[in-house]
């Protein structure tokens, strides 16, 4: 059983490698096989086919990245426009990471699948709309929060988190364009802007 | 020589949708001349390869996108800000016409072939550089007119041009994800607020 279970785990991390250095149309069962050292023939006694290893590679990054937003987003020690500001620095170190290991940033594996087969696969697309769903939600806590201490003004907090992970997710599209993480540090200012944070406050948290 | 190059625009036109519809890596040469209706051993007539086929896609397609944000961001009758926002207009718009014609939003073929690939083939990713340097400059251009005109207030118009670009992709990625171009009408405000905007002027485009 712990065998099992390794030759199942072997897989996932396989597959996540290859989906985030070529994405997902690109590769097939035996490559990825190939590459966790298991038996093609063990794949389909773990995985139904390559769209349920791809959401089960989902699951697990989304788990991962969750506990990391969450450790950024809801520290409650610190003011809400710096657990923002935090979450912007942890995506930059986490990119900057991955390229000092592969020498490429890889972005972000949901907005490269989103991108790859939101019109391809249903159960792919609803699996990624439940992440950013859940995504936003996060953001828009926090906002509300900063928004309930006059230090910021939106209309509508939902909108504005949407917002503000859609500037993430275009620079980082650009850092793996450019293959370049500076790219991430436009975010707080883009963030501050967006959330017409007050002047007075922007000071005291940039400083 | 006339149904010479109509076999070439039939490739090009028919890689074209199907790089829309399913990304590249999942497209094979033999499928991309079934539907173009031109016998496979024509193809490396013209193409050298798949991925100069690509390239060939990729500047086909950013010739007529280039006239259209020309046509949105360079007619001098129009105040700067309002030119901006008649971009994402005629994106939304592009977006919702093709939406009724396939079923589904494809989003940006720029910013889906950037996630896709840009790690995976250096000619790519340095075309889609390219590309989107050339969108940042356009509307940089105009950004630097509303500057002159004390409409707004950025930094670096450079940099305030990239992460009003970087708004666009993020929200064109939602509108794939949900099917849904109604998220492009975030552009307008967050534009404006990227830029610090001035209220009075905000409040005369607006209405």
């Amino acid at each position: 059983m712990g065998r099992t279970s390794d030759a199942r785990e072997k897989i996932l991390d396989a597959a996540h490698s290859l989906i985030e250095l070529r994405g997902y149309s690109a590769l097939g069962v035996a490559e990825i096989c190939k590459a966790a050292g298991v038996p093609k023939g063990s794949f389909y006694y773990f995985f139904e086919s390559k769209e349920a290893l791809a959401l089960a590679v989902l699951d697990e990054h989304w788990q991962t990245q969750r506990d990391d937003w969450a450790r950024a987003l809801q520290d409650g020690d610190a003011e809400p426009l710096s657990r923002l500001r935090r979450l912007f620095e942890q995506t930059q170190a986490g990119l900057c990471a991955g390229q000092q290991s592969c020498g490429t940033v890889s972005g972000c594996m949901f907005g490269n699948l989103t991108l790859e087969l939101s019109n391809q696969t249903e159960p792919i697309r609803a699996r990624l709309q439940q992440i950013f769903d859940a995504q936003v939600e996060m953001v828009d806590t926090v906002i509300a929060e900063a928004q309930e201490r006059g230090e910021v003004t939106v209309g509508d907090t939902g909108d504005a988190a949407r917002s503000v992970v859609a500037q993430l997710e275009g620079q980082v599209l650009f850092a793996k364009l450019y293959n370049n993480t500076r790219h991430l540090e436009a975010l707080w200012d883009n963030c501050l802007a967006l959330l017409s944070a007050r002047p007075t406050d922007m000071a005291a948290i940039s400083s």
